[in-house]
């Protein structure tokens, strides 16, 4: 067969794929959101049905041999061509699923699910030892998948590649570790620091109702589209794309403390916007695909906190927000501005600030590294998490709700996920500076409300390649420089010192 | 292979077809109740992928090989026992769906997503034009579906059948005229009546959360469990299952006529509580599945009408009714009964009381039949439409939404489901008075707020019997009796001379 039909069969292959792959979102987010209590059993059921018949289809021999066909074709010739990279993509994709047991596959896609059902049950209950089996299970499965990809070094090289493609756990370890150097002085110093924001303010009770508008009034602000997506409640916020005009995004309430839901729907909908800004044309293919997690962090950490968390942005939204909470109509802007940049440490990770945060991911990687290598035993975990939170933050959770179990991931086999937040955080501070070094300064537009320059250059340049190429490849391609920490740190010291000295 | 081993192989597979099955409601559900405005285009893929897949799995060769050598095994000898019924019905469906090409089995799955969305616009606008071509292309697929099926009268048999297994449009005919001659003095007969009810008690404006948790108040009395089940809205309200634990029934809401969203909700409620009651360990087989859509139309219709317009379930509910609706603090129990089973000739089909509904649906059945035969085009429809409305019921509706427009079948393909409504309107009343028979006075238990023995009866009798008999040997079994008009046309009369003489 001519190769220019050969790439465009493989590409329809994969096109079905990805429907199978949006037809298991769809029953995930719908477990999330919507299904009755005793939906769950069966709805494992579900996903492992679609995760063993699209298993099949990606593994497919005759596919194995039209992507090697490819692979040694012209059009694979240049990798970061459209076909070069597409190619590429497939082939990645096919070696890892071809390693991967079908048992395996739908053993884990099951697991998932009864695993965030139990997770959600103990974390209600504060109950780690109703949760501690399944995580010791999906443990087990993880390691499996972990062994039959192989790796290099350890068996989290394996399973961080899925989700940050050619990143290693020595270079992450290198990159958390630099960090964690100069935020730790950093931290103490805020901390040590007399100036304190008053923290009242953002306690005083909002109902839920009102936190709902308000967050959909930002959303649609900063260019979520609502014709193309929808906000909900869970108990995890989350991002998740049913299609590629269904982009659907969640929060969770608390009437004490309407900052959590705000920053968190503003995190979903930097994602969601990711999403939204893919190119339609190309779903279910890697141009139509977010380049890594990591990439996909940079998106939501940079709406949540390089906007959200900025004084231009509450310079125009603040008089909105004082609309919907009455309470705040006789507190400065300034104040509110300090009480949104409050630095503390706290021990629940989403609701953390800019600085702490990383601390957060920091302990999960390495309690997690130590999990899956059998270095540290389930029935150990609750201790361990709480002796690093007292060594890098100073607090221990008053519980496990609270401390160890506060996270989804884990319970939903996201085992190397935690640290491509912080590769976003390095990364969205660096595309922000690029972005303004292009479109002039952002700060003056976030003013007035325009936020539709960032988001167009973040269009172009980020959601418009989708993984033509790799995250470390992107930055460098379009900031003109390897990722680096400065960008963040640089950030962070010009934001928060003049505040706290 | 030994025959009960390939028994449990067969029953394995298919157990897997309602995975699929189930996951292909879940896509469906959420198209009508969540999907964003533009996700529509791609949910047709989602669903056409799913009922290809579904289509392959259950036309497999060697699946025909199992069920025919089980066919002519001795587990199928007794065609009532359970194994002899399962065996009968997976025949049934393996040769319907092995002379379904699968090209057809995806195009009508696609255009039932998008003619329901046309739909939904073109009601909105009032507009039948908009939707003619997707009429004309529904029919153009079931006129094939029909031809492919095979016929011995006349293509709607074929259609027919899908839904009412083992019913013709001659039998179905037969009923239908039979009831005519006799509904239509009735309706004369109460129409020229000089007593009428107060109609502007049931205008009295409620707000939709006030209607929606009077209609949650009722669905938990009568038994539906939410656990196992959710109650949303809908633009026609419908009732599905997504699981064998997940039930998700639909209304909708208009803020001047309360009991549209109450009924509305009964009715869907009752086709829930059988969805409820199959037995969940079948769920996939025959034996785990719904006689037929007759009797699940009974199901609904008699928990809407012979419970929900007594007059004892309302000596129990109205107080807790009248709670929930001020305004009706001075409005007399008499008075409440009396509007709520006012027989009046309006437009709408799901609106309409318990006698003139059948007359709607002699026209619907009449008009598909024509549709599908071609002896009536799309364009004359509206207008044929208006002219029976005219001769059957002396009205003409103001505008096509609230005339040919206002059901959301034609346009999901649903093309000889209508009968099954007045079927179910049959057997409800015989159900009800054998139910009666067995377990005593029903008007005293609803008077008291007791309905789990109706339940119950409903249960034992009807809803775990699953497809073990046809709806015509189910009836005669349960009741003793073939389906006779009579206890229909009994019930009508008892209870609505005393009102309107």
């Amino acid at each position: 067969m001519e190769t220019n039909l050969l790439f465009k069969k493989t590409c329809d292959h994969y096109r079905e794929c990805g429907v199978l792959q949006s037809i298991g979102a769809i029953l995930e987010w719908d477990e999330q959101t919507m299904a009755p209590a005793k939906a769950s059993a069966y709805r494992a059921e579900q996903v492992a049905c679609i995760a063993r018949t699209l298993h099949r289809l990606r593994t497919l021999d005759k596919v194995g041999d039209w992507v090697q066909t490819l692979v040694d074709s012209d059009l694979a010739s240049d990798p970061r061509s459209q076909s070069g990279s597409t190619i590429r993509n497939f082939a990645r994709d096919f070696t890892r699923q071809k390693k991967l047991p079908e048992s395996l596959v739908e053993a884990i896609s099951k697991q998932a699910v009864i695993g965030q059902q139990a997770w959600v049950q103990a974390r209600k209950e504060s109950d780690f030892s109703s949760f501690a089996p399944h995580l010791e299970r999906i443990l087990r499965l993880k390691r499996e998948e972990a062994d039959a990809v192989g790796f290099l070094d350890e068996r989290y090289d394996a399973l961080l590649d899925d989700y940050e493609p050619g990143a290693t756990t020595a270079d992450v370890e290198k990159v958390l570790g630099g960090l964690k150097q100069q935020l730790v002085p950093l931290v103490r110093q805020i901390l040590d620091s007399k100036k304190k924001p008053d923290r009242s303010i953002v306690c005083r009770p909002l109902s839920v109702s009102c936190q709902r508008r308000l967050g959909i009034s930002a959303a649609e602000l900063l260019g979520f589209d609502f014709q193309r997506g929808r906000l909900d409640t869970s108990t995890h916020p989350f991002s998740t794309e049913l299609g590629p005009d269904d982009c659907r995004i969640t929060t969770r309430y608390d009437e004490d403390f309407y900052l959590w839901s705000f920053f968190g729907t503003l995190h979903e909908v930097g994602h969601g916007m990711y999403e939204q800004g893919l190119k339609p044309d190309q779903y279910g293919l890697p141009l139509g695909k977010y380049a890594s997690l990591g990439i996909h962090e940079s998106q939501s950490r940079l709406w949540e906190n390089l906007v959200g968390r900025s004084r231009s942005f509450w310079e125009f939204f603040y008089p909105k927000f004082q609309e919907h909470h009455p309470d705040l109509g006789n507190v400065s802007l300034d104040a509110f501005y300090f009480a949104v940049n409050d630095v503390q440490a706290s021990p629940i990770r989403v609701e953390a600030d800019e600085v702490t945060y990383n601390l957060h991911i920091i302990i999960r990687f390495e309690l997690e590294r130590q999990l899956l290598d059998e270095r540290l035993a389930v029935s150990d975990l609750p201790q361990a998490w709480n002796e690093m939170y007292d060594e890098l933050l100073g607090i221990r959770p008053v519980d496990d709700a609270k401390g160890v179990l506060q996270d989804v991931h884990w319970s939903a086999g996201l085992i190397g996920y935690f640290p491509t937040y912080t590769l976003g955080n390095l990364y969205a501070a660096q595309l922000f500076a690029a972005a303004e070094k292009d479109t002039g300064n952002l700060a003056d537009m976030f003013r007035v409300g325009e936020f539709a320059p960032l988001l167009g250059w973040m269009r172009e340049n980020v959601h418009q390649q989708g993984r033509r190429l790799g995250s470390v490849e992107l930055v460098e391609d379009v900031t003109g420089e390897a990722p680096d920490a400065r960008y963040l740190m640089d950030h962070l010291r010009r934001k928060l010192l003049p505040l706290y000295t």
